[in-house]
């Protein structure tokens, strides 16, 4: 029994990592229960007795992407030597989070996929994407904040605001992106955002 | 003959305006030539001589709201008692569109919701979307330039980038609005930003 409870866990998560490659890709809409399993390798039965349903697997996606995202958003706004300023940590986080996008073909995220995508209809997934959009704006708002503290952004507005509007630029510039399938753009925006945040 | 191709270009425009509602609604992937019929009552066949494909109805209606956005930026944006500062007139037209998009339920923007449904795999409507932002970022273009005259926007950056940073945090921004079913957030943010951009 722990074995096959191991094998499960196991199948489940890759099933999970190639079905949010998938979801990234082509939409929710576009994709149909029996491409996710010939894509994932996972059998109709097993799918459906592992996540319920086409959305809850969506839902399960959104999650584990979220999670991953902030765990790349952690990595990226580190202070690896100790002694990096926040406002160049977060010009780090922006500029790598762009080149993720561009290794990716510009598939975008996840959850902000999703958020256009289902948003307007379906009132499960507008709370599932905005639950995890809050989440990976709390990541960063520390970081906002110790940049004011550093007198590098202006402390007229709260880091929560600054935050969301970081980040809701970065949204925007990541769509514009798909369209470009071209990032240089992007990243001057980004940095043009960082600057007027001056004091 | 006459009368017909005058039905034929009603019908057409018919056809367009309740498909791009649904479109925004629902997205493209969503919904099926059967569904567009029945909403707009144009027969199937009809349908077919008059658009070609999904696809083609899905480019027609793109173009056509792009068309009817830059309409409504002009509005927006129009200087009403011939003394209006620029800087204003970029307020108001960033407070209208997000009122715009409430009072129209948060379905989104068909241009920004197709480039970030479909961008990923499709070439054509990648290029369609990215060319019908192109032209709306034309068109406020001139009211960043008139707004750096003024003195009112930093100098120090092309109004072309400046309306890029504006606008792709408008569409960041919709996107999140659609996820909370509200703008308060989003005129906040739109407002931090034009106040950040003062040189």
């Amino acid at each position: 029994v722990y074995t096959l409870g191991v094998n499960l866990k196991h199948d489940k998560e890759k099933a999970l990592k190639t079905g949010i490659d998938l979801l990234r890709l082509k939409g929710y809409n576009k994709i149909g229960v029996a491409e996710i399993c010939k894509a994932t390798g996972m059998p109709k039965g097993v799918f459906y007795n592992t996540f319920g349903s086409k959305e809850d697997f969506l839902i399960e996606s959104v999650i584990a992407y979220g999670v991953s995202s902030r765990k790349a958003y952690q990595k990226f706004i580190a202070d690896t030597d100790g002694g990096e300023r926040a406002i160049d940590r977060l010009r780090s986080l922006y500029k790598k989070i762009l080149v993720a996008h561009a290794r990716m073909n510009y598939r975008g995220c996840l959850v902000c996929n999703t958020m256009a995508e289902l948003g307007a209809e379906n009132p499960i997934l507008r709370e599932v994407t905005t639950k995890q959009l809050n989440l990976n704006l709390k990541v960063i708002e520390p970081v906002v904040k110790q940049a004011q503290k550093d007198g590098d952004i202006t402390n007229a507005t709260s880091a929560k605001k600054i935050t969301e509007l970081l980040h809701l630029t970065l949204v925007g510039v990541s769509i514009r992106a798909k369209g470009l399938q071209d990032v240089t753009e992007g990243q001057e925006t980004m940095k043009l955002l960082i600057n007027s945040l001056s004091p």
